[in-house]
């Protein structure tokens, strides 16, 4: 084999790194790939990171240490950060998105792999911190966001469901208060082994008013003996201003509705 | 601004081809970025082109013509293929797998990212020629599989629901025959707007024993005037043999099943 140029090892490395986000690579593992010294290895990594500085690509770093190396972490410019949520904001703010009954058509933009991939990278930066083992999201609408969280943070998802299914064995099963405008009692279900006691969850869904669902999650974490490490939510609605959980983290807030011109006013969250 | 070189332009290029798959980039889109002349990123190209195939990154080709650019393919080696498949097999056919009622356990596998990554990456690639608009799942297991295969081919998600939520908006319902050991009637709806009558859908689920769920969603697509481009499953049943949709490809094989060790047999479909 010829001798693999840095420009190669450059090309290959960002490719290999961007692949996993939060995932630690050790320098061994590019010198045996490339057949190359480990000094090598640490110049390239800091011109890759001064690159991706430069052109806003994310966060390239080098962690010290037994199990240190390198990893990506796909960390967004406030610009670019303000953009999205901008733009996401003008789409759900189209007229003719408000239905009947008040709700708002979100599914088109939630299952946008685009959309998902970005809001999922801001709400991973803001939990990274948190140091949580899974994602947990409840079907179906956050199940996009909550997977991209989980890609970019590189631990599992685990989706409750609606109803205990045959084909998910033994399940824990909890009441919640569903919210709207009417309140009605719903069942929220997860499988015995999807998780494990002491483990960290981080709560992710796309929409939160009266914020019954995510207490719901709450509470079935509690029946798994897991922790609530955080919680983060596409869009949160401005009214009413008291949520059943505290402390979750939106990206838009659903301010106003207008059933005149069937349309609603949707704003960054900062 | 320095000048930017090579092994910064590949650094650079390669992430931002490889984090948004199938779509093509015009030559002037990296010119721009870079500040450098035409024929300068046309060498990067094949540079990183010849570095992605040495390495098994997937493939980064031109596209010659008005619309023209530089485009890259998640495609993976067979050898990869063949990996991934396998150690998905070993993984579905560990003991305990197999509930009460014949049913696997799946729910793991189906929502582990790098799992529903490479899985999506090997339907992608099945399906570039068949041309579909939008990826078309039903809720709520396979839709990590859709939404990644969807990624790769840079087309959007559009996720069939249970019953026709209020949130939703006008939708059309149809029945179908769920499978299983006991047959019974089930609903499955789309929103009116969620697609165009004329597009052509690409069908992803998990899960194929009878095909009664995929019959539905050929059904649901007939009613919106909707081409069905293709077929695309995570786990198919050996038994029944005749399924009731035809023509869908599947990655792994459920080939037998035993109660008595409560657990399955999975292999790779080729």
């Amino acid at each position: 084999m010829d001798r693999i140029k840095r420009n190669e090892r450059l090309g290959a490395m960002s490719r290999i790194l961007t692949a996993s986000p939060n995932r630690i690579f050790t320098l061994s593992h590019f010198c045996e790939l490339f057949g190359t010294a480990k000094s090598t290895i640490s110049e390239d990594i800091d011109l890759l990171s001064a690159t991706f500085d430069q052109f806003e690509l994310g966060k390239i770093t080098t962690v010290a240490g037994a199990a240190g190396g390198v990893v990506y972490r796909a960390a967004m410019t406030q610009r670019a950060k303000d953009e999205l949520l901008l733009s996401l904001s003008q789409r759900l703010s189209q007229p003719g998105r408000l239905l009947p009954g008040g709700f708002l058509y979100t599914s088109d933009v939630m299952s946008d792999c685009d959309a998902a991939q970005g809001m999922g990278r801001i709400l991973a930066e803001r939990f990274y911190e948190a140091r949580p083992d899974f994602v947990l999201t409840m079907e179906t609408k956050g199940i996009p966001l909550a997977m991209m969280t989980a890609h970019h943070m590189d631990i599992p998802l685990v989706i409750a469901r609606r109803d205990s299914r045959a084909y998910e064995g033994p399940a824990v099963k909890i009441n919640f208060v569903a919210g709207g405008s009417g309140e009605r009692i719903e069942t929220m279900a997860l499988s015995r082994r999807a998780v494990k006691p002491g483990q960290r969850a981080l709560l992710i869904d796309d929409f939160m008013k009266g914020g019954g669902t995510l207490r719901g999650m709450v509470d079935l974490m509690r029946e798994f003996s897991v922790q609530v490490a955080g919680i983060g939510v596409a869009i949160v609605t401005a009214q009413p201003e008291k949520k059943r959980v505290e402390g979750a983290q939106a990206l838009l807030i659903l301010q106003s509705t207008d059933e005149e011109s069937r349309s609603a006013q949707v704003t960054p969250a900062e």
